[in-house]
């Protein structure tokens, strides 16, 4: 940088350019979902720009009163971690033995890009989501839930079929779902309920 | 659906969700943009997860005031009409005849899908943004120039060599960041400056 643009190109703003386009990788971290119209797998950005939009027109179904933009901010950055850790799969039971460990890092790693004040609060509405004890990162884990149960189910199932996961494995994730909404559950739970019987989801 | 049920799959829930369905497609929306690393084109979906994620770490950098949540919800909801009119690129002459009259039947079309509080809702917000009138849709509009042009300026220009654009196209577009933010615009007026330098950007 020339003299010229130091009066604008200070370290904090070179710190928050830098992140970002760091983030700009999220968006080659490919999930287990398939798109809607049975399309490619989904990558993380789509689906975190998805549940924040899902957050938005589905907030009155929260069990609790919630401040919507905390939620669409969790969203957003919930995922940020899988650049350095990758995606692990909501049944890939080995996986999630060292997925805390690895996405531990990479949360020190990619925040720490940031000037200090932002990365505090990215690292705490990150770790609110991951705690799951707040009115605001139960909805937002009930939209984590919701976005790919709603892809997979316009597919007719085909995510669960390939990847053979059981009822329990299922309702073991979606069930949470309602400690952020009851209503959204009670969809959730019709959901599911349709896929065993359709064969999708197997009930052993 | 069973009588069962009917007590929570009311006709409101059923529109937001085929709603929430409905704008999957936007992932299908190719932009002209690459991902950083000289990566595939982006889609739109993606493009607007990260200016409303850039839209927060850079909300400082705003001239005005500005209510950030509704900064970002902008973002994530402003090319949700590509999905039926397609992308028009920037630097497209022909395509930006046509586009207000393809984006307002697909507004329309695609709000209307929405229970009606949030169809006037999403209605209001597009409108705003493509308005460019109020300090939010400024400050959107400045992640919506500056999002591609770190992009592009990070794969050393490519796509504005590719599309041999001119020095005076890109200011036309990018000089209106500035309504939005002087500092960002500065940065911006930086990096064209070199890409012009470098031969990536015509100056004729």
């Amino acid at each position: 940088m020339s003299e010229i643009e130091s009066d604008f190109y200070t370290e904090r703003l070179k710190k928050q350019m830098d992140f970002a386009l760091e983030i700009d990788k999220e968006k080659n971290i490919f999930r287990q979902t398939h798109l809607s119209g049975y399309g490619r797998n989904e990558n993380d950005a789509e689906h975190a720009w998805h549940m924040a939009i899902m957050a938005y027109i589905l907030k009155e179904y929260s069990n609790e009163d919630i401040d919507i933009s905390k939620v669409m901010l969790m969203c957003l950055i919930h995922d940020i971690v899988e650049i350095d850790a990758g995606d692990t799969y909501a049944y890939d039971e080995e996986g999630k033995k060292t997925q805390k460990n690895r996405e531990s890092m990479a949360k020190q790693r990619l925040f720490s890009m940031l000037p200090d004040d932002l990365k505090e609060e990215f690292i705490k509405i990150f770790d609110e989501f991951e705690e799951s004890a707040t009115p605001e990162s139960k909805f937002a884990h009930a939209m984590d839930n919701l976005q790919p149960l709603m892809l997979n189910n316009s597919n007719g199932g085909r995510d669960w079929r390939e990847h053979k996961v059981s009822a329990e494995q299922v309702y073991g994730r979606q069930g949470r779902t309602k400690e952020g909404s009851e209503t959204l559950f009670k969809l959730t739970d019709h959901i599911i309920k349709e896929n065993i019987k359709k064969g999708n989801i197997s009930n052993n």
